[in-house]
Protein backbone atom coordinates (compact mmCIF):
# COMPACT_ATOMS: atom_id res chain seq x y z
CA UNK A 1 0.00 0.00 0.00
CA UNK A 2 0.67 3.65 -1.26
CA UNK A 3 0.62 5.77 1.83
CA UNK A 4 1.14 9.62 1.92
CA UNK A 5 1.85 11.43 5.20
CA UNK A 6 0.89 15.19 5.10
CA UNK A 7 2.43 16.53 9.18
CA UNK A 8 2.08 19.78 10.33
CA UNK A 9 3.87 20.73 13.36
CA UNK A 10 6.68 22.98 13.61
CA UNK A 11 8.40 21.46 16.50
CA UNK A 12 10.63 17.98 15.42
CA UNK A 13 10.71 17.23 18.91
CA UNK A 14 7.66 17.41 19.85
CA UNK A 15 4.72 14.54 20.99
CA UNK A 16 3.29 14.77 17.26
CA UNK A 17 6.76 14.88 15.53
CA UNK A 18 7.17 11.43 18.09
CA UNK A 19 4.08 9.91 16.25
CA UNK A 20 5.09 10.60 12.88
CA UNK A 21 8.41 9.68 13.61
CA UNK A 22 6.81 5.89 14.95
CA UNK A 23 4.36 5.79 11.90
CA UNK A 24 6.98 5.64 9.60
CA UNK A 25 8.95 3.21 10.97
CA UNK A 26 5.23 1.33 11.34
CA UNK A 27 3.88 1.43 8.03
CA UNK A 28 7.85 0.84 6.56
CA UNK A 29 8.12 -2.42 8.66
CA UNK A 30 4.42 -3.94 7.28
CA UNK A 31 6.38 -3.09 4.05
CA UNK A 32 4.25 -0.55 2.68
CA UNK A 33 6.09 2.64 0.80
CA UNK A 34 5.41 5.70 2.55
CA UNK A 35 6.24 9.29 0.97
CA UNK A 36 5.98 12.37 3.79
CA UNK A 37 4.99 16.00 3.35
CA UNK A 38 6.57 17.83 6.12
CA UNK A 39 4.82 20.91 6.07
CA UNK A 40 6.52 22.97 8.31
CA UNK A 41 10.16 21.30 7.31
CA UNK A 42 9.54 21.82 3.39
CA UNK A 43 8.85 25.16 4.62
CA UNK A 44 5.40 24.96 2.51
CA UNK A 45 3.36 28.45 0.77
CA UNK A 46 0.20 28.06 2.33
CA UNK A 47 -1.65 31.03 0.59
CA UNK A 48 -3.36 29.85 -2.74
CA UNK A 49 -2.48 33.31 -4.64
CA UNK A 50 -1.14 34.00 -8.24
CA UNK A 51 2.13 32.28 -8.21
CA UNK A 52 0.66 28.96 -7.85
CA UNK A 53 0.36 29.22 -11.49
CA UNK A 54 3.25 29.36 -13.82
CA UNK A 55 0.57 30.58 -16.94
CA UNK A 56 -2.29 32.48 -16.44
CA UNK A 57 -5.88 32.07 -18.52
CA UNK A 58 -6.69 35.38 -17.81
CA UNK A 59 -3.70 37.46 -16.97
CA UNK A 60 -5.64 40.75 -16.02
CA UNK A 61 -8.02 39.30 -13.45
CA UNK A 62 -7.51 36.34 -10.93
CA UNK A 63 -10.41 33.46 -10.59
CA UNK A 64 -8.39 31.03 -8.37
CA UNK A 65 -11.04 28.43 -9.43
CA UNK A 66 -11.04 29.06 -13.20
CA UNK A 67 -7.23 29.16 -13.19
CA UNK A 68 -6.95 25.73 -11.47
CA UNK A 69 -9.30 24.13 -13.88
CA UNK A 70 -6.77 25.66 -16.61
CA UNK A 71 -3.44 24.76 -14.92
CA UNK A 72 -5.00 21.07 -14.16
CA UNK A 73 -5.80 20.79 -17.89
CA UNK A 74 -2.39 22.03 -18.95
CA UNK A 75 -0.40 20.86 -16.01
CA UNK A 76 1.36 24.64 -15.35
CA UNK A 77 0.82 24.52 -11.23
CA UNK A 78 4.24 25.60 -9.84
CA UNK A 79 6.44 23.22 -9.27
CA UNK A 80 5.76 22.88 -5.63
CA UNK A 81 2.23 21.92 -6.36
CA UNK A 82 3.24 20.09 -8.66
CA UNK A 83 5.25 17.35 -7.05
CA UNK A 84 2.65 17.48 -3.83
CA UNK A 85 0.11 16.24 -6.58
CA UNK A 86 2.02 13.78 -8.49
CA UNK A 87 2.58 11.96 -4.46
CA UNK A 88 -1.68 12.14 -4.79
CA UNK A 89 -2.11 10.48 -7.69
CA UNK A 90 0.60 7.59 -6.17
CA UNK A 91 -1.21 6.96 -2.55
CA UNK A 92 -3.47 4.83 -1.62
CA UNK A 93 -4.21 6.39 1.26
CA UNK A 94 -3.75 9.61 2.89
CA UNK A 95 -3.32 10.47 6.71
CA UNK A 96 -3.32 14.42 7.48
CA UNK A 97 -1.99 14.67 11.08
CA UNK A 98 -1.81 18.08 13.12
CA UNK A 99 -2.94 19.48 16.16
CA UNK A 100 -6.14 20.95 16.17
CA UNK A 101 -5.81 24.59 15.89
CA UNK A 102 -9.09 26.40 16.49
CA UNK A 103 -11.36 23.22 15.76
CA UNK A 104 -9.45 23.46 12.34
CA UNK A 105 -5.89 22.58 10.38
CA UNK A 106 -3.30 24.83 11.12
CA UNK A 107 -3.27 27.45 8.68
CA UNK A 108 -0.23 25.29 7.16
CA UNK A 109 -2.36 22.31 6.44
CA UNK A 110 -5.75 24.23 5.26
CA UNK A 111 -3.03 25.80 2.63
CA UNK A 112 -2.48 22.05 1.16
CA UNK A 113 -5.76 21.50 1.53
CA UNK A 114 -6.68 24.75 -0.51
CA UNK A 115 -3.74 24.87 -2.93
CA UNK A 116 -3.46 20.95 -4.19
CA UNK A 117 -6.57 19.71 -4.04
CA UNK A 118 -7.48 21.90 -7.18
CA UNK A 119 -10.49 22.17 -9.17
CA UNK A 120 -9.70 20.04 -12.13
CA UNK A 121 -7.63 17.53 -10.56
CA UNK A 122 -9.61 16.26 -7.11
CA UNK A 123 -12.60 17.93 -7.92
CA UNK A 124 -15.18 19.51 -10.53
CA UNK A 125 -18.20 20.54 -9.84
CA UNK A 126 -19.36 21.94 -13.56
CA UNK A 127 -18.89 17.80 -14.60
CA UNK A 128 -19.80 16.50 -10.81
CA UNK A 129 -16.67 14.75 -10.41
CA UNK A 130 -17.65 15.46 -6.62
CA UNK A 131 -18.26 13.16 -3.61
CA UNK A 132 -19.40 9.32 -5.36
CA UNK A 133 -17.88 10.95 -8.43
CA UNK A 134 -14.79 13.00 -7.06
CA UNK A 135 -11.77 12.98 -8.84
CA UNK A 136 -9.75 11.07 -5.82
CA UNK A 137 -12.21 8.33 -6.25
CA UNK A 138 -10.74 5.18 -4.51
CA UNK A 139 -8.57 6.48 -2.19
CA UNK A 140 -8.99 6.68 1.91
CA UNK A 141 -7.80 9.68 3.93
CA UNK A 142 -7.83 9.76 7.71
CA UNK A 143 -7.13 12.47 10.54
CA UNK A 144 -4.86 12.17 13.28
CA UNK A 145 -5.29 15.21 15.35
CA UNK A 146 -4.43 16.19 19.18
CA UNK A 147 -6.18 18.44 21.15
CA UNK A 148 -5.53 20.78 24.42
CA UNK A 149 -8.73 20.04 25.24
CA UNK A 150 -10.06 17.13 27.27
CA UNK A 151 -12.49 14.80 25.53
CA UNK A 152 -15.67 15.98 27.61
CA UNK A 153 -15.51 19.36 25.88
CA UNK A 154 -15.48 17.58 22.31
CA UNK A 155 -18.29 15.45 23.13
CA UNK A 156 -21.85 16.46 22.47
CA UNK A 157 -22.94 17.98 25.67
CA UNK A 158 -19.51 19.66 26.03
CA UNK A 159 -18.70 23.15 25.12
CA UNK A 160 -16.98 22.79 21.80
CA UNK A 161 -19.45 20.05 20.90
CA UNK A 162 -19.49 16.82 19.04
CA UNK A 163 -15.91 16.59 17.57
CA UNK A 164 -17.11 14.33 14.78
CA UNK A 165 -19.50 17.01 13.77
CA UNK A 166 -17.62 19.91 13.86
CA UNK A 167 -14.92 18.10 12.03
CA UNK A 168 -17.30 17.33 8.82
CA UNK A 169 -16.47 20.10 6.97
CA UNK A 170 -12.98 18.26 6.38
CA UNK A 171 -14.55 14.34 6.69
CA UNK A 172 -17.15 15.02 4.29
CA UNK A 173 -17.20 18.53 2.80
CA UNK A 174 -13.53 17.74 1.59
CA UNK A 175 -12.30 14.51 1.79
CA UNK A 176 -15.72 13.21 0.55
CA UNK A 177 -16.62 15.49 -1.80
CA UNK A 178 -13.56 15.00 -3.68
CA UNK A 179 -14.20 11.55 -3.62
CA UNK A 180 -12.01 9.58 -0.87
CA UNK A 181 -13.30 7.30 1.44
CA UNK A 182 -12.96 8.45 5.02
CA UNK A 183 -11.52 6.32 8.09
CA UNK A 184 -12.57 7.26 11.36
CA UNK A 185 -10.33 10.07 13.16
CA UNK A 186 -7.59 9.00 15.28
CA UNK A 187 -8.12 11.30 18.32
CA UNK A 188 -5.84 12.44 21.56
CA UNK A 189 -7.55 14.51 23.77
CA UNK A 190 -5.93 16.75 26.37
CA UNK A 191 -2.34 16.19 24.51
CA UNK A 192 -0.88 19.68 26.76
CA UNK A 193 -0.20 17.98 29.50
CA UNK A 194 1.15 14.23 29.21
CA UNK A 195 3.04 12.14 31.59
CA UNK A 196 5.40 9.92 30.18
CA UNK A 197 3.76 7.00 30.96
CA UNK A 198 0.91 8.68 28.96
CA UNK A 199 3.22 9.61 25.64
CA UNK A 200 3.97 5.26 25.68
CA UNK A 201 0.75 4.58 25.74
CA UNK A 202 -1.00 6.70 23.31
CA UNK A 203 2.42 6.11 20.91
CA UNK A 204 0.70 2.10 21.29
CA UNK A 205 -2.29 3.26 20.63
CA UNK A 206 -1.50 5.18 17.44
CA UNK A 207 0.82 1.81 16.32
CA UNK A 208 -2.51 -0.48 17.21
CA UNK A 209 -4.87 1.66 14.93
CA UNK A 210 -1.61 1.95 12.34
CA UNK A 211 -1.55 -1.74 12.02
CA UNK A 212 -5.29 -2.27 11.61
CA UNK A 213 -5.81 0.16 8.57
CA UNK A 214 -1.90 -1.25 6.80
CA UNK B 1 -18.43 52.19 16.69
CA UNK B 2 -14.21 50.94 15.74
CA UNK B 3 -14.49 48.23 12.84
CA UNK B 4 -11.91 46.04 12.61
CA UNK B 5 -12.60 44.34 8.39
CA UNK B 6 -10.32 40.94 7.91
CA UNK B 7 -10.11 40.64 4.73
CA UNK B 8 -8.93 37.21 2.73
CA UNK B 9 -9.12 37.35 -1.48
CA UNK B 10 -6.22 37.65 -3.74
CA UNK B 11 -7.50 39.38 -6.40
CA UNK B 12 -8.10 43.38 -6.16
CA UNK B 13 -10.91 43.89 -8.89
CA UNK B 14 -12.84 40.61 -7.63
CA UNK B 15 -16.50 40.91 -6.63
CA UNK B 16 -15.51 40.20 -3.26
CA UNK B 17 -13.02 43.31 -3.28
CA UNK B 18 -16.17 45.00 -4.79
CA UNK B 19 -18.15 44.49 -1.53
CA UNK B 20 -15.15 45.08 0.51
CA UNK B 21 -14.62 48.71 -1.24
CA UNK B 22 -18.23 49.09 -0.52
CA UNK B 23 -18.11 48.01 3.16
CA UNK B 24 -15.69 50.96 4.09
CA UNK B 25 -17.24 53.14 2.13
CA UNK B 26 -20.85 52.64 3.99
CA UNK B 27 -18.60 52.20 7.51
CA UNK B 28 -17.25 55.43 7.08
CA UNK B 29 -20.23 57.27 5.92
CA UNK B 30 -22.11 56.33 9.02
CA UNK B 31 -19.73 57.72 11.07
CA UNK B 32 -17.91 54.82 12.61
CA UNK B 33 -13.97 54.14 12.08
CA UNK B 34 -13.00 51.27 10.53
CA UNK B 35 -9.12 49.89 10.13
CA UNK B 36 -8.47 47.25 7.21
CA UNK B 37 -6.29 44.14 7.34
CA UNK B 38 -6.17 42.87 3.56
CA UNK B 39 -4.22 39.85 3.98
CA UNK B 40 -3.13 39.28 0.72
CA UNK B 41 -2.42 42.54 -0.22
CA UNK B 42 -0.40 42.84 3.44
CA UNK B 43 1.47 39.86 2.53
CA UNK B 44 0.83 38.49 5.93
CA UNK B 45 2.62 35.28 7.00
CA UNK B 46 -0.09 32.25 7.88
CA UNK B 47 1.94 29.60 9.72
CA UNK B 48 2.41 29.76 13.25
CA UNK B 49 5.87 29.32 13.97
CA UNK B 50 8.88 29.74 15.73
CA UNK B 51 9.27 33.49 14.22
CA UNK B 52 6.29 34.71 15.50
CA UNK B 53 8.18 35.22 19.15
CA UNK B 54 11.14 37.54 19.79
CA UNK B 55 11.92 36.06 22.72
CA UNK B 56 11.34 32.57 24.09
CA UNK B 57 10.08 31.02 27.31
CA UNK B 58 11.58 27.50 26.14
CA UNK B 59 14.35 28.13 23.57
CA UNK B 60 14.81 24.19 23.30
CA UNK B 61 11.44 22.77 22.50
CA UNK B 62 9.06 24.94 20.86
CA UNK B 63 5.05 24.85 22.37
CA UNK B 64 2.75 27.39 20.59
CA UNK B 65 0.28 27.45 23.73
CA UNK B 66 3.43 28.17 26.36
CA UNK B 67 5.30 30.29 23.91
CA UNK B 68 1.89 32.35 23.33
CA UNK B 69 0.74 32.40 26.83
CA UNK B 70 4.18 34.12 27.84
CA UNK B 71 4.33 36.64 24.68
CA UNK B 72 0.86 37.95 25.73
CA UNK B 73 2.52 38.82 29.26
CA UNK B 74 5.28 40.12 27.87
CA UNK B 75 4.50 41.72 24.64
CA UNK B 76 7.28 39.61 22.93
CA UNK B 77 5.15 38.57 19.85
CA UNK B 78 6.78 39.76 16.64
CA UNK B 79 5.62 43.00 14.83
CA UNK B 80 2.80 41.75 12.81
CA UNK B 81 1.03 40.28 15.47
CA UNK B 82 1.41 43.01 17.98
CA UNK B 83 0.07 45.26 15.00
CA UNK B 84 -2.78 42.69 14.53
CA UNK B 85 -3.55 42.44 18.46
CA UNK B 86 -3.69 46.40 18.34
CA UNK B 87 -6.40 46.41 16.18
CA UNK B 88 -8.34 44.23 17.93
CA UNK B 89 -8.23 46.01 21.45
CA UNK B 90 -9.44 48.89 19.49
CA UNK B 91 -12.18 47.14 17.61
CA UNK B 92 -15.83 46.87 18.76
CA UNK B 93 -17.49 44.81 15.73
CA UNK B 94 -14.88 42.30 13.48
CA UNK B 95 -16.09 41.70 10.19
CA UNK B 96 -14.16 38.32 8.88
CA UNK B 97 -14.93 38.35 4.87
CA UNK B 98 -13.30 35.57 2.55
CA UNK B 99 -14.23 33.22 -0.09
CA UNK B 100 -15.00 30.01 1.17
CA UNK B 101 -12.36 27.32 0.01
CA UNK B 102 -13.37 23.44 1.43
CA UNK B 103 -16.33 25.15 3.58
CA UNK B 104 -13.86 27.17 5.37
CA UNK B 105 -11.35 30.17 5.82
CA UNK B 106 -8.78 30.01 2.91
CA UNK B 107 -5.27 29.28 5.16
CA UNK B 108 -4.34 32.77 5.15
CA UNK B 109 -6.91 33.72 6.98
CA UNK B 110 -6.73 30.59 9.37
CA UNK B 111 -3.32 31.98 9.79
CA UNK B 112 -4.45 35.30 11.25
CA UNK B 113 -6.91 33.34 13.74
CA UNK B 114 -4.27 31.12 14.50
CA UNK B 115 -1.64 33.79 15.15
CA UNK B 116 -3.49 36.94 16.64
CA UNK B 117 -6.08 34.91 19.22
CA UNK B 118 -3.56 33.95 20.93
CA UNK B 119 -3.74 32.03 24.10
CA UNK B 120 -3.00 34.45 26.82
CA UNK B 121 -4.55 37.21 24.53
CA UNK B 122 -7.92 36.04 23.48
CA UNK B 123 -8.59 33.01 26.05
CA UNK B 124 -6.88 31.55 28.92
CA UNK B 125 -8.27 28.01 29.43
CA UNK B 126 -6.01 27.76 32.24
CA UNK B 127 -7.81 30.49 34.04
CA UNK B 128 -11.52 30.01 32.57
CA UNK B 129 -11.22 32.77 30.02
CA UNK B 130 -13.14 30.77 27.91
CA UNK B 131 -16.57 31.01 26.18
CA UNK B 132 -19.00 33.58 28.64
CA UNK B 133 -15.92 34.62 30.21
CA UNK B 134 -13.39 34.89 27.16
CA UNK B 135 -10.99 37.74 26.83
CA UNK B 136 -12.48 39.47 23.85
CA UNK B 137 -15.81 39.24 25.46
CA UNK B 138 -17.40 42.70 24.54
CA UNK B 139 -16.98 42.35 21.16
CA UNK B 140 -18.75 41.21 17.70
CA UNK B 141 -18.04 39.02 14.77
CA UNK B 142 -19.44 38.53 12.10
CA UNK B 143 -18.58 36.55 8.59
CA UNK B 144 -19.03 37.78 5.09
CA UNK B 145 -18.53 34.48 3.51
CA UNK B 146 -18.97 34.02 -0.99
CA UNK B 147 -19.19 30.18 -2.06
CA UNK B 148 -19.14 28.61 -5.61
CA UNK B 149 -21.76 26.37 -4.44
CA UNK B 150 -25.50 27.07 -4.33
CA UNK B 151 -27.52 27.29 -1.78
CA UNK B 152 -29.39 24.06 -1.58
CA UNK B 153 -26.07 22.45 -1.53
CA UNK B 154 -25.51 23.75 1.84
CA UNK B 155 -29.50 23.06 3.19
CA UNK B 156 -29.94 20.45 6.00
CA UNK B 157 -30.83 18.00 3.37
CA UNK B 158 -28.29 19.07 0.41
CA UNK B 159 -25.41 17.62 -0.78
CA UNK B 160 -22.71 19.27 1.76
CA UNK B 161 -25.40 20.05 4.71
CA UNK B 162 -26.69 22.88 6.56
CA UNK B 163 -24.14 25.56 6.51
CA UNK B 164 -24.50 26.94 9.80
CA UNK B 165 -23.86 23.59 11.22
CA UNK B 166 -20.59 22.94 9.07
CA UNK B 167 -19.28 26.60 10.28
CA UNK B 168 -19.83 25.86 14.11
CA UNK B 169 -16.23 25.30 14.67
CA UNK B 170 -15.89 29.12 13.22
CA UNK B 171 -18.42 30.96 15.12
CA UNK B 172 -19.26 29.05 18.06
CA UNK B 173 -15.59 26.94 18.59
CA UNK B 174 -13.40 30.04 17.62
CA UNK B 175 -15.73 33.42 18.03
CA UNK B 176 -18.12 32.77 21.12
CA UNK B 177 -15.05 30.74 22.82
CA UNK B 178 -12.63 33.92 22.86
CA UNK B 179 -16.10 35.42 23.86
CA UNK B 180 -17.46 37.39 21.25
CA UNK B 181 -21.13 37.61 20.38
CA UNK B 182 -21.50 36.37 16.81
CA UNK B 183 -23.88 38.06 14.43
CA UNK B 184 -25.13 35.80 11.57
CA UNK B 185 -23.19 35.66 8.91
CA UNK B 186 -23.55 37.27 5.54
CA UNK B 187 -23.38 34.79 2.63
CA UNK B 188 -23.30 35.02 -1.11
CA UNK B 189 -24.16 31.66 -2.49
CA UNK B 190 -23.51 30.94 -6.11
CA UNK B 191 -20.63 33.77 -6.53
CA UNK B 192 -18.96 31.84 -9.32
CA UNK B 193 -20.96 32.74 -12.12
CA UNK B 194 -22.97 36.10 -11.25
CA UNK B 195 -24.80 38.85 -14.06
CA UNK B 196 -24.10 41.91 -13.34
CA UNK B 197 -27.68 42.64 -12.64
CA UNK B 198 -27.10 40.33 -9.64
CA UNK B 199 -23.57 41.67 -8.61
CA UNK B 200 -25.51 45.09 -7.99
CA UNK B 201 -28.34 43.47 -6.44
CA UNK B 202 -25.81 41.71 -3.80
CA UNK B 203 -24.27 44.51 -3.36
CA UNK B 204 -27.07 46.44 -2.18
CA UNK B 205 -27.85 43.39 -0.01
CA UNK B 206 -24.56 43.96 1.61
CA UNK B 207 -25.25 47.74 2.51
CA UNK B 208 -28.55 47.09 3.64
CA UNK B 209 -27.14 44.50 5.84
CA UNK B 210 -24.31 46.54 6.92
CA UNK B 211 -26.48 49.50 7.88
CA UNK B 212 -28.47 47.29 9.94
CA UNK B 213 -25.71 46.70 12.47
CA UNK B 214 -23.70 50.28 12.06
Amino acid sequence: MNILYIFAHPEPRSFNSAMKEMAIKTIEEKGNEIRLSDLYSMGFKPALDQSDFLQRKDPDLFNPFLEQITASKEGTFSDDIMSEMEKIKWADVLIFHFPIYFTGMPAIMKGWIDRTFAAGFAFSPIKDRVYENGLLKGKKAMMVISTGAEEDWYSREGRHGDINELLRYISHCTFEYVGMEVLETHMIFGAGKMSSERVTEELERYQMRLNSIL
